[in-house]
């Protein structure tokens, strides 16, 4: 029986932070191992191109989520894991599909519809600074996707609505061209933990909470004393239930380890103590992920290997797969 | 001094008739013997997409296109001559331009505008039946230019605005990302004919009333023989200025041979008369090309092995170019 297909991508603007690692990375690497899949990873640059015009950022982050992904254990030998501008069958796809795209359907996107109602509420042009590039990214996340015929897609809610275009942008193909592609199906974890940030919001980089994930000790150290918490004194009895620290232990401990806290936090311990021990835990999760990831970012070109072995890998197939798609479009030599 | 470039694309849905021939093929490759210029050509296979969801017409096209060219006297010595699809570098190129590209921009193409025009005249949902191959196809167009920087696009009218487009998309890439383009401007030869077809209007496909420009010589005569006339008698004095096939005959005629027909329609040559000369002067225009055409189309590996060369000279200063933009905008091997 062939293996059910699932597909991730992680856009390069960023450096990693400890959300994203409870999120994303952790649970995508867990689920990585299962024989019974096939996982893809990319690095999907293209898409960080749509917001962001610093290309030392974009190239920067590049190698720190390789690194991060790599340290964390991902295994490329098992995986498919390579970075979406080296596969040129993408872009190529990507065109085949926006002329299979009714205009509607990005009409009707939320991240562009919100921009709308942004633009429409300060009294600007409904398209005010919306370029294509947010346009039209659904398009090409469809042919990120439909490259490789994925069938799951693990995302976040916000990301449901693309995935269900990349379904009906794949059924016009299969309508026109004959059944070409598989139907891909978004998969949302509810188990997975959405992580607070050091002021108690979600963890993100657009509020400035977040703490990134391979700091170093001190540095993470003095990130977690950072973390919001009330003014009650030690001995006091305190509320797991809405403290950002129980909540990010909750992240890294095992349920005896929780149960233990929960207690401590009836039992009054010191803020100070309990941020200690919430740093020991993540610290012993993390160490040797962050000795891996030093190593990393101090060879890029080991890195760059990496990718290039994970393109060819991903090239085996979409090279492939874009002869086809071509000649079904009526694109193939003559004679 | 560095040559001027130009560039010319033909989409690839149609059979080539006298207007296209007249109007577009002739003038192209007249001038690309000139050697302060250095000329690209190439079939527009993505843009056919767009409109043409029949894959036997877009590959029965692009021979058909690909052996006008080539039977008309194109030389892919002196030219680069190439498929569109057979540069991966246009559609990556496209993508890097999207991000670059206001959604606004778009909104205003002409192409756009008169679908979304029509829409609303029906009381339809503006964007009904508008995909986004017909939204986007600006960027795709400012792509192919882009990609061999060329200086001029000779254009109708029509096209014009799409130039400005590409103008300005590549602006703003050279705005963010330092000068990487040349600015293109749009030519438009108002000296070039728009030749008539059998009914008096503008010869077009969209119209019915075109001569193709390779038909075997009876069926040349066939239509020639079906040109609209009025009823004047062998003998009555005619008025040139208002008969397409005076028209038609000035578009193959010296100016010597214009007069004398202008002499016969004063004298009252018949219009089977008429018409007879008007053949023999095509033919004799197009025997040769004719040959060649039947040819090449009978060989269809070997204008297959043409448009290879000719990629490969293309892909000679795309691949290197693609290289210098991904760079510039962040995308370069790490280490």
């Amino acid at each position: 029986m062939s293996k059910t297909r699932f597909l991730t991508g992680i856009t390069t603007t960023g450096t990693p932070h400890l959300g994203n690692y409870v999120g994303a990375i952790r649970p995508a690497i867990r689920a990585s191992v299962d024989d019974s899949t096939e996982s893809f990873f990319f690095l999907a640059d293209y898409h960080a191109l749509i917001k962001c015009t610093e290309p030392e950022r974009v190239h920067e982050s590049t190698l720190q989520i390789a690194a991060t992904w790599l340290a964390c254990g991902l295994d490329p030998e098992k995986v498919v894991f390579y970075r979406q501008s080296d596969v040129p069958e993408i872009p190529e796809l990507a065109w085949l599909l926006t002329c299979m795209t009714a205009k509607g359907l990005m009409n009707r996107a939320h991240a562009y519809k919100a921009a709308v109602d942004d633009n429409l509420a300060n009294q600007e042009d409904a398209d005010f600074g919306v370029n294509m590039g947010l346009f039209s990214y659904p398009i090409l996340m469809a042919a990120d996707i439909l490259m490789f015929n994925a069938h799951k897609v693990p995302v976040g809610r916000d990301q449901i609505q693309h995935v269900e275009m990349a379904r009906d942008i794949a059924g016009r193909f299969n309508h026109h061209y004959g059944e070409r592609f598989v139907l891909p199906e978004a998969t949302v974890d509810d188990n997975v933990a959405v992580l607070q940030g050091l002021d108690g919001r979600k963890m993100s980089k657009s509020y400035g909470n977040t703490i990134p994930l391979f700091l170093p000790q001190k540095k993470l150290q003095k990130h977690i004393n950072k973390i919001k918490t009330n003014l009650l004194e030690p001995g006091e009895p305190k509320d797991p239930d809405t403290s950002t620290v129980f909540q990010i232990w909750q992240a890294f401990a095992t349920p005896d380890q929780v149960n233990e806290m929960r207690q401590s936090f009836a039992d009054g311990i010191a803020w100070g103590e309990a941020k200690k021990q919430l740093f020991a835990l993540i610290d012993a999760e993390l160490a040797e992920g962050r000795d891996r990831y030093e190593q990393l970012l101090a060879k890029p070109a080991e890195v760059e290997a990496v990718l290039q072995a994970g393109a060819e890998k991903a090239r085996a197939s979409s090279k492939q797969f874009i002869t086809q798609l071509r000649a079904a479009v009526g694109i193939r030599p003559l004679g």
